[in-house]
């Protein structure tokens, strides 16, 4: 089924040896006018070269390998997507590795896609580093001939670009908020401590707080691990140690879990307690009380991603660039002013 | 970074030959002893050989192309984490391209896999088919020269392996379950007639029905899409014109659909309406009520046919099954007894 060179010959009733020079770009005296029929005939007709090939002579295989640790997460499929569509235009396909969040299978998945010479790697490093794994990214950075891209988890000593979300900004959104409203006993329950984005969400609420002119109160900081069930175990904590009257959830997720655990409380959402989550994922709105959250722009980071994953295939020479993108609040029925 | 013979000759103290002469399993008088240790040295250190090469030598690039509408969409990315999974342990690598459930992806996804060798394509088919673009994946895969696998969405005609989910008989649980219940005026939203697996699934409700002697109403039967929104509009629809007690949703999406209009006009589930669902996707039980559904086992299908590509790989005379896999009936609190 796959179309040859013979195919598009007969089709424009010319040689095979004309279409051969024109379509693999070698020295010709082909007319400009059957150049042009010989290109749209190859286009109309879907003729890929064979990419073997073509990947041995010129050194690209027109793949990028995609290392992320989970693709039943909503945030890292949405970014696939993202990724996926803008590399499409350009007739490269991505190559996927699934991680598990662990970072040796990161490690397994570079020298793979290396050994596959893709001709970029984009990567959401796992979640289980310690400063020695860490360590071991940057080797592989350093010792790379072919672009790696990190994405959502920024590791700031890497010497490679990183497109993230503005963390800061999006939970300064967050606390602002609540501020507004007149909550001041705000409980947060946040991702693991060592995870970046915990620390740059954490920074964001510390400079809502201190904008304020409030004082920072450890003791309503509870440490979850992103998932539906730390939601659920944390909020319990939080009923039975403080008086907070709102919670910020790092992302929407755990914030789901403050729903489940306020129900079993018979506690109403917002006008028992507010709750604010991150991310937007695709269900906020099937909720009984839509979610007030923080939007990542998720599917445009994925566009991102590529377009300076194909740049730096490009022009191999760019510098490495550090983009935040911006977050935004989206105001739902999950908050209320305090009582 | 990438480790190379060389690396391995020095940690076994060999010369290069006698390594690559092992690695390459090229004729050699090596001692079984010292090929075994090359063999482990190659293994603990990742070596992995020039991919590009070696597809262009053995014919072979250890790749299976996965070719599915929508990553986003909760089945699907469950299934390519299982597929991912299975064909990880055999050092294999996935290929992606995502459809938006357009077959004209779907054919040009096809040309790109076989231009790029890949050993086994997986497909799980588009929705917007019709009769004719049916009859070209007819074409696709009689004139194909590697294994191509659907999925979920079955093609009666092709002659190729299918892996899906009993469709009959998880409509059967869920239409049998309502009816022990004392349900008669049972509402279906199904997906689009065309697709099969909206066939299979009415076909399941008429032989619940048939066996508890009711007739079969066409009134009750309301076309949706497998989209939140039809959801909605479907049980707005169910509302105006029917009596119905219970709504069976022909997948979960759909049924948090009408959970929703049920909220808008202050009815409850279950006391008002029972709701079930197919599918069992992830957040059922983050809903106020947890859904009542039809469990698929995804991300066992997406092992299943990870394995049934490897056996096609190897096997290229295996004949071509049809394999159905045993849906669940998950309880939960979205049903009751009529009053």
């Amino acid at each position: 089924m796959a179309v040859t060179l013979k195919d598009i010959a007969r089709e424009t009733n010319l040689s095979v040896t004309t279409v051969s020079l024109v379509l693999n770009n070698k020295p010709n005296r082909v007319a400009e006018s059957t150049r042009k029929l010989i290109r749209e005939t190859a286009s109309r007709l879907n003729y890929y070269p064979n990419q073997i090939a073509v990947g041995l002579a010129k050194q690209v295989t027109n793949t990028i390998g995609l290392i992320i640790p989970d693709i039943s997460n909503y945030f890292f499929n949405q970014l696939a997507l993202g990724i996926d569509d803008e590399i499409n235009k350009s007739n490269r396909a991505i190559i996927l590795s699934n991680t598990s969040d662990n970072c040796q299978r990161d490690f397994k998945s570079i020298q793979m896609f290396q050994a596959r010479s893709v001709d970029a790697i984009i990567l959401a490093v796992a979640a289980d580093n310690t400063p020695e794994t860490l360590n071991k990214y940057q080797d592989f950075i350093k010792e790379s001939r072919i672009p790696i891209i990190t994405i959502d988890r920024y590791v700031p000593f890497l010497n490679c670009s990183c497109i993230k979300v503005n963390n800061q900004k999006g939970a300064y959104y967050a606390i602002s908020h609540l501020l507004s409203l007149g909550h001041t006993s705000i409980a947060l329950i946040t991702g693991p401590s060592h995870i970046r984005s915990t620390q740059e969400r954490l920074d964001g609420c510390k400079w809502a707080f201190s904008e304020a002119g409030l004082e920072w109160n450890p003791s309503l900081v509870f440490e979850g691990n992103y998932l539906y069930s730390s939601g659920i175990r944390m909020s319990e904590n939080i009923l039975q140690n403080t008086k907070a009257t709102a919670i910020f959830a790092f992302n929407d997720l755990m914030a789901y879990g403050v729903y489940y655990t306020l129900r079993q409380h018979g506690l109403k959402i917002p006008n028992d307690i507010s709750v604010v989550g991150f991310d937007d994922i695709a269900f906020a709105d099937m909720m009984e009380v839509p979610l007030t959250t923080v939007k990542q722009p998720i599917y445009t980071m994925g566009l991102e991603v590529a377009k300076r994953a194909i740049l730096e295939i490009e022009h191999p020479d760019s510098p490495k660039q550090n983009i935040n993108l911006e977050p935004e609040f989206i105001l739902r029925s999950s908050t209320a002013a305090i009582k």
